[in-house]
């Protein structure tokens, strides 16, 4: 699959219409094989402990599909979240970012799916797998 | 399935575990068929336009199942979610609070299953369902 | 809801569109609270030992929740499952049937989403659940 | 991680365990980087239309995470499949066998993690995928 938008366009395009989390996150790749991107965490993705929260990795993981599929198709800022099934498989190593490797497994008219593994950085097993569905609007 | 913790042991729990988030949820009931939880929407639970995040929702829904569990089983805060499977369904009423109705399906002695739907307060139909899993650390 | 076809209608359906399996289904109830579908358990529906295989298990909750989709909708022959989560929760009971209770939560124009507890007859408590995703072609 | 089963021996515990299905599956490889099982597909693996059926698709995927899962441990013949979530991504084409790919991501005391794309036999893109969570019973 050929992509529309590289990871300096997803940056911008995180900062236009999702600002007040844009700082959250970085995108560190987007190329035929999906999207990186970072979370940088800060306290308020930690949870009681010091390791990222689950809420914190979903939204990662959503970030990082919704960007993947935009990689794809271009800046479509109504797509939206049906359906996600997430395995939280390690704790997090504290003090280290998280980066997520999303990859679209199929990109239909209505419907995108895809899967994405979480990685606290430097780690060589993933803390999370997800995968999710997107649906695109009617153009 | 009887009760160990009713809705004022819960929220107590909730105040002296989860400080930072305490606030945010309010037990509303926890009885032999449940637990509703209502989360209090404010700015930082928003995406943009004005609806309730994707993580704010799935951290609704993990809390809701977690307290329905400690509702039976007393005060184990080293539970940990393994497994989420969440479906949005609509999208939720701008400026209402979003109610959690959790159950549980499944009590053994290492894995707990259930289920919850969200709603928009004063909504009829459901935005979102989830199921989750839960492993219980040993005795 | 209301409901357009009745437990009568959708047997006659299955009868005619899905002739090879239909003989392991038998409508016990179609109303607005959803569907309760019983499968006939018969060899090739076991495992090694002798309870309900995981596909069987998954097959009875698809039809289910096919039929209570198609209880609201009409005899639509061409609704797709697009996605499926299931939890295996207990051991079914060797020797008995096994029924399955599917209700419909959010009913689109696109997707319809459902989800379905599966119980051994007799027995109080389930042995899995469910949640799926249905794809509805355009009128 | 090192590999305790090969192809072969995954094929002859499938022969003597699983007697009654395990002509229908073919280990084709075995190996760090996962599991790949060939459906062999029959009529009884049909629905109406001439496409794999959903229950097929499962059972395909639930055995090749099965033995990815024993190629790593042994002979474990009581691991216990606890929750799958799968998406119907494409329509299988019709007349050729079904490839799975199986993967662990997570093995640990009690629970393992994996996932699974499905493939039509020469098709270059997934036509469903899965992720499984097995329960592992105490040594």
């Amino acid at each position: 699959m050929t992509v529309t938008m590289d990871a300096a366009a997803l940056q911008a395009f995180l900062a236009q219409d999702f600002g007040q989390v844009a700082e959250d996150f970085s995108v560190e790749r987007a190329d035929a094989a999906g999207v990186t991107l970072r979370l940088r965490v800060v306290t308020r993705h930690l949870r009681p402990g010091g390791t990222v929260s689950g809420p914190a990795m979903f939204g990662l993981a959503d970030v990082a599909m919704y960007l993947a599929i935009l990689s794809r198709i271009g800046p479509v800022a109504l797509a939206v979240t049906t359906n996600c099934a997430i395995d939280f498989m390690r704790k997090p190593h504290a003090g280290v970012d998280l980066l997520a490797q999303a990859r679209v497994l199929k990109l239909g008219r209505s419907l995108a799916v895809g899967d994405v593994l979480l990685f606290s950085e430097g780690g060589p097993e993933p803390v999370a797998r997800a995968s999710l569905t997107y649906a695109i609007p009617p153009a």
